[in-house]
């Protein structure tokens, strides 16, 4: 009966460079406060779920990192991946750990490095879920309401009329996930008003869980009682290789657009996947031409710019949506717009084997 | 009878802050070659002028600086400026010491810090300028056809059809000097054809110079040449109080804006006054996509950019025209079409006090 949490930290986040590099990723970095996204995670949900049933599921050496970061974590609880290979392996995994624990437990699985406002909101609004997920009958997950055509992330299409009224809250039926759509697509499901923003948030008890698994995705629900069997009697390698087995795929793509009857709440709490340098941004204090400092900065005329530079006095002239990092040993000039493409970048200096910049 | 070279070396450009400072200005940067301006511009002449006639005039610690630049340069000939006060005060102070040696003295006057292309042309045109000098009858300077109508140099008019032939070269008499026109005029000046960019090259007779200085402003004659006596008896406090007396000046307005009888010479050797880090881009070797660039950089979809970062690898993406400098210990991040408010910068800093950065 007991409620758990699986905060998944395996992202090897490219697009903070030069600030994140492998073996420190988003997660591990204090980008929005004083403290590492990881840390903002696991504190916010404190008030509901104690450090004993707070389990983090990513590589040996962010689980190092993990335990240097957050020492209340019983060690126990530091899942380790044997490989990395997306949301679905590691939620099988951690949702069969916790089951071998608990077999009644209801969880909430949610990223490691997203940004939320209202904490408070945040745990009204997941307290609901998990009061709702505790009944075993369903799985819920948190859809965030649009406020632009993103494509850069998935979509949960709602049933605006077949909702219904539980623990103060009001929860939605999804009609279907959707994965990032083209613009056309993106706008078309903004004016339409039927579809979320997939927080990927969510929140299942073990039975319906593996229910959902069983029905919609059979060959996957006897892996995953494999894995569970093998945890059970603590067979470690049997339960390596029954992972190394699963498809490298997201849990949205493995079970949840397969499946009916998942329910989604409106996380109206305030939410950024905090997916870029620019995103930052949007969360960040401004001053009044709209950039967003750190560090010692003289501007003039400069508009709209990101600039993170806590060790070299900087001065911008005459520049409007730059971005400006200088972090460990490389500086970085990106126009706001091309901020995707820092990824390239990092991808490129991976090619030619710069290890000291990655 | 002998020939001299005055190096003006006073100069405090802040335009190629921050690898510029109070300490270090551009005639002691390495810029344009591994060689600093000062010690390209002493080379330069070194074919028509030995180290022995060649004075340079600077303060106190810039002389220092060159000392330890040009140790070929002999001691005496660093002559040192009690005060900075521009051009006019400079060269009078310069003249009248050499005149105190050499009563014949033939000098050309040259600043520390432009880019000269083709150096043997540049020294077939002084050459010539220096033998018609030694007429004791003109003072010539150097004029520079103009490429576009700059707003940021001195003008010279002169007379197309009044020329005459001498040293195998085409001599024009000067019809009237101009201060730094505004856009307007200098698109006017640009279609007449009939004017020169002011390179601030002069070359004068000491008798020459005493006597234009005596016919056309006669009271700063008398000061000259009371100076002149002051430094033949080695009254080195008289000298000084009178230096202190000159106007800060420029030679242009002090004597060549009024003078008649000066001559003229087109400067076809290729030159830039170097005055910004824009003007600098024009002259160094440019990538396909229009980029200068010092230091480990990757450029992403990034255009006429111009990059000085010797120290820390940099990455520009998606941008253009941006001028990005990290040198000593700051950071500059200017937009091209902005690089003259780097001066306002800098006296930003000034007035702040922020002296590690000046």
């Amino acid at each position: 009966m007991g409620i758990y949490a699986i905060i998944m930290a395996g992202g090897v986040g490219k697009r903070f460079w030069p600030l994140s590099r492998k073996r420190k990723p988003k997660q591990f970095l204090p980008i929005v406060s004083e403290k590492t996204m990881l840390e903002e995670t696991i504190e916010r949900i404190l008030p509901l779920i104690p450090y004993e049933r707070i389990y983090t599921v990513a590589n040996a050496e962010f689980s190092n990192e993990i335990y240097k970061l957050v020492p209340n974590l019983p060690e126990k609880n530091l899942i380790v991946e044997p490989s990395a290979k997306n949301t679905a392996p590691s939620l099988l995994l951690a949702t069969a750990r916790i089951s071998s624990e608990d077999s009644d437990a209801t969880i909430v699985a949610l990223p490691s490095d997203h940004y939320i406002r209202d904490k408070n909101r945040f745990n009204k609004v997941l307290n609901a879920c998990l009061k709702m997920a505790q009944t075993g009958e369903y799985i819920i997950t948190i859809g965030i309401e649009p406020s632009y055509p993103a494509t850069g992330y998935g979509y949960i299409h709602y049933s605006p009329k077949q909702t219904f009224e539980a623990e103060g809250m009001k929860f939605y039926w999804v009609e279907e996930f959707k994965e990032k759509p083209n613009l056309e697509e993106a706008i078309k499901y903004l004016a339409e008003r039927e579809y979320f923003w997939n927080s990927g948030i969510f929140i299942w008890n073990v039975k319906s869980f593996s229910e959902k698994l069983k029905k919609y995705t059979p060959e996957l629900h006897a892996d995953y009682i494999a894995l569970y069997e093998a945890l059970e009697k603590n067979e470690k390698e049997k339960a390596i290789e029954i992972f190394q087995k699963f498809p490298s795929t997201s849990i949205d793509y493995a079970l949840m657009e397969k499946a009916k009857g998942i329910l989604v709440i409106k996380g109206d709490f305030g939410w950024s996947d905090v997916g870029s340098w620019s995103s930052l941004a949007e969360i960040l204090p401004r001053d009044k031409e709209g950039n967003v400092i750190k560090g010692d900065v003289i501007l003039m005329d400069s508009k709209n710019c990101i600039v993170y530079n806590p060790n070299i006095f900087t001065s911008l002239i005459g520049v409007k949506d730059i971005i400006v990092i200088y972090a460990n040993n490389a500086l970085l000039i990106c126009n706001k717009k091309y901020d995707q493409k820092i990824k390239e970048l990092v991808e490129k200096l991976e090619k030619e084997n710069r290890k000291e910049y990655l």
